[in-house]
C-alpha cells in the first residue's frame, strides 16, 4: 500500500488510545476511522479486537464502499455506517463512534443535549443534535447520521438508543469531538439532576463558537 | 496437574486484570473461573487475596462439587455457586461474579435492566434478568442462577441484594458479559435518572442480538 | 526506635496507596494510623504531606496521647481523634479516616447506609451509622467516634459533615473498611437513586455477617 | 530569561499534570499559570497544546496585560483573563481555570455550593460563589472573577455557564484549591441527590476556616 495508506494507518492506530485515556469505550465497542488522503480510501480499526492489541498493521483498508482492500482481519461492523458518511461528506477527513456512558444516555432518551456551556458553544456551536433510530446492516445508520449533521455546526451526533458518531476535517478533531462530546453529556447531566438549568444568549453562542473556530490554538 | 489445568490457571490468573481495568471489584471481592479442558475439574480464584498477588500458581482447582483438589489457598467463598452452575449447564466454560457499582445497584432493587440500548441487544438479547435472594454456604446461589438464565438469552444474572453472576462458552467471555453488563448498567441508570427512557422495538432487538451472534468480530 | 515502630512506620506508609488507588482522597486530606506492637505508641501521616512523598522516614510516632515521639514533621491534623480511639479501644490496631465522596455525601445529611447488600453484611454487620457533628482541635471527634462504635458491630462511622473514620484489628482491616465503606456508600447511593430499596431480613445480615468473620480468606 | 522566569515555567509545566492526575481537564481545556517572582511578568500554558506535550520549554510568558512576551507558541486563549487578576490582586501568585465536571454544572445553574462539609469550611471558609456570565475576548471574565473573590474567603469562583477559576498565593495552592472545589462541588451533589442536607453551624465554619489556615500542615 502507499505511504498516505500507512500514516492514516499509523495515526488511527494510536488515536484510539485516547478513547481508553477518556473512558470512552469497554471492551472493543468504539472505532476510529481515517480518510487515505489522496486515494479513495478509509482506513478503520478491525472488528472485535482488543484497543491493547491495536497496531498498525491490524487497521484495515477499506474503498468507499466498505469493501475491504488491504488488511489480514475483518472491519468494524460500524464500517459501513463511516464509508457512507465519506462518501456523502468529502469535507469530512475522521469518523469517530463510540458508546460512551453519558451521551449514550442522551441517545437513550432520544433528547438533544442543550447549549448551557461555554465549552459547548465553542465546539459544537449549540446542541448536540439525536439522530433517527436505525438496524446496522445497510446504510441506514450513515444515513441518519448525515441528514443529522448536514443542517448542524455540532461534529457529533446522538444517535436513538445507540451511541455517538463524530466528524471532523481528520482523525484526531474527530476524536476530540468525541471526546469532548461525553465531557459536556456528562456536565449537563450533572447540572440538570441537581436543578434547572441557566440558558446562554444564542447571539453569545454563535460569538462563542466563531472566536472558538478562528482564535483557538496555535496557527 | 495436567497441561490443561495449567493452561486454565494461567487463563483465569490474567482475566482477573480486566475486573481491575474496568473498576469492576473493591479490595477482593469479585471471582473469574474456568472449566478445565477435557476434565471434571474448574479452576478459580482464591478466597481474599488481592488481585496483584494472583499467579497462575495461586488459582486453585476443584472438582465439580467445588471441593478442592490441588492449589495452596482455600478456594473463594462463592465456588459452590460456580461448581453449580458447571454441574448444570455443560455449555458453560467461565464464570464471573462481581459486586460491580451499577449492576448491584439494580439488584438491590430487584429490577431488571430494560433493553433500551443496541449493544444491551447485541450482547444480552433483551433486558438483564433479576435472580432471588440466596444466601451463601449450599446451592441456593447457584440454583437462582440456572434457574434464572435457562429461560434467557442474557448471560448476566443480577442476584437481588447481591451483585452480578455472568456465564460464557469460555473464561473470557464471561468476562465480556460482566465488563459489558456494569457498562449497560451505568448507561441505563443515568439515561433514566434523566428524564424517560425510549424503548427499543423487540423485533429490533432479536435482529440486532441474531446479527451480533453470527457477524461482529473475526472469524 | 525499636524494630515494631520501624515495622509500623513501613505497613502505614504503604497502605496510602490504597487510599489513592480507590480515590478515597483528594491533595492531601485522609490518613492511616498503625498501633506500635507491644508499645503505648502508634504511628500516623504527617500533615498536609502529599501521598507521592511519603515514606515510612516520613511517618511520625505519637505516644497515645498524641504528643510527638519521634519524626521530623508535624502529625496530621486528625492525631487527637486517633488517638482517642487508641486509648478507649485496646482491641482496635489500626484507624483510617477519609473524606470519599459518596459516603461524606451520607455524612452531609446525616443519615445512616441502609444494608441493602449482602456485601454490607458481610463486612459492616448492618447499616453504617453516623456519628455526631464535632469540631477538630480537642477530644470530641475521637468521643463521637467511640460512642458510635462501641454500639455497632459496623467498623466504619460517617461523622457527620465531616467524612469516614474506620477501625480494625490492625491498618490493613481498617483500610479495607474504608475502602468497602465507600464502595457499598456509592452502590446504595445509587440504588436509591433509581427507585426503592429492597430490603434484606435481619436474620439473614446475622448469618451473613457471622459467615464472613469466620469462613472468609485464608486460615 | 530570568532565573526566576525559568523556575515559575518549570513550576507551571509540572503542576498541569495534577489537573489531568484529578480528571479536572479534557483534551487541551484548562490551564495553570504563575506569577514570575521579582518581575511584572507571568507564565501560563500554550492555547490547544495537550498536557502530555508541556515541558518547560513549551510554557509562555506574558507581562501583565496579558501580551506575549517570551515563549514559541500562542498564550492560552485565557490569557486576559489570568492577567486581570494579577493587575488587580497582588497578593494573588498563582490562577488556576478548568472546566472540572462537578463544579461546573453547579455553574450551568448559575448556583453558589453550599457549605456543608468541614473541608469545604477549612479550604473554603464557606460557601464557593458564582460569578458572572462573561464573554471571552475582554476584560470581563477577569472582572467577574475579581469583583466575585474580593467579598470572599473562598480562593474558587464558579463562573456562570463556563466553569471554575481558582487562586492562590502561588501556582500550587491554586491547583490544590481548583483540586478541593471540584471534590466538594462532587460531594454536595450527590449529598443532595440523596435528600436533605444538614447545614453548618457559620460560628463553627468560622472556626474550622481559622484553625486551618493557621494549623494545618508543616511550619
Amino acid at each position: 500500500m502507499s505511504r498516505a495508506v500507512e500514516a492514516a494507518r499509523e495515526t488511527v492506530a494510536r488515536l484510539h488510545a485516547e478513547l481508553v485515556r477518556y473512558q470512552l469505550v469497554s471492551w472493543t465497542a468504539g472505532n476510529v476511522s481515517g480518510r487515505v488522503e489522496g486515494e479513495n480510501l478509509f482506513v478503520i480499526k478491525p472488528s472485535g479486537i482488543s484497543y491493547d492489541e491495536l497496531t498498525p498493521a491490524s487497521i484495515v483498508v477499506c474503498d468507499l464502499d466498505g469493501e475491504l482492500v488491504d488488511g489480514d482481519l475483518s472491519p468494524s461492523s460500524d464500517t459501513a455506517a463511516h464509508a457512507y458518511v465519506y462518501r456523502a461528506m468529502p469535507q469530512v477527513g475522521g469518523v469517530v463512534h463510540t458508546h460512551s456512558t453519558y451521551a449514550t444516555a442522551w441517545a437513550a432518551r432520544n433528547e438533544p443535549i442543550p447549549c448551557v456551556l461555554t465549552a459547548m458553544a465553542d465546539e459544537f456551536g449549540g446542541e448536540i443534535p439525536v439522530g433517527p433510530f436505525a438496524l446496522i446492516g445497510n446504510d441506514d445508520i450513515g444515513k441518519g447520521i448525515v441528514a443529522t449533521l448536514e443542517g448542524h455546526r455540532s461534529p457529533a451526533v446522538l444517535m436513538r438508543n445507540h451511541g455517538v458518531f463524530t466528524i471532523g476535517p481528520d482523525p484526531k478533531a474527530a476524536v476530540k469531538a468525541a471526546v469532548m462530546c461525553e465531557d459536556v453529556a456528562r456536565t449537563v447531566h450533572v447540572a440538570r439532576a441537581g436543578g434547572e438549568l441557566v440558558g446562554i444568549d444564542p447571539v453569545a453562542i454563535d460569538r462563542l463558537h466563531e472566536r472558538y473556530r478562528t482564535a483557538y490554538g496555535q496557527r
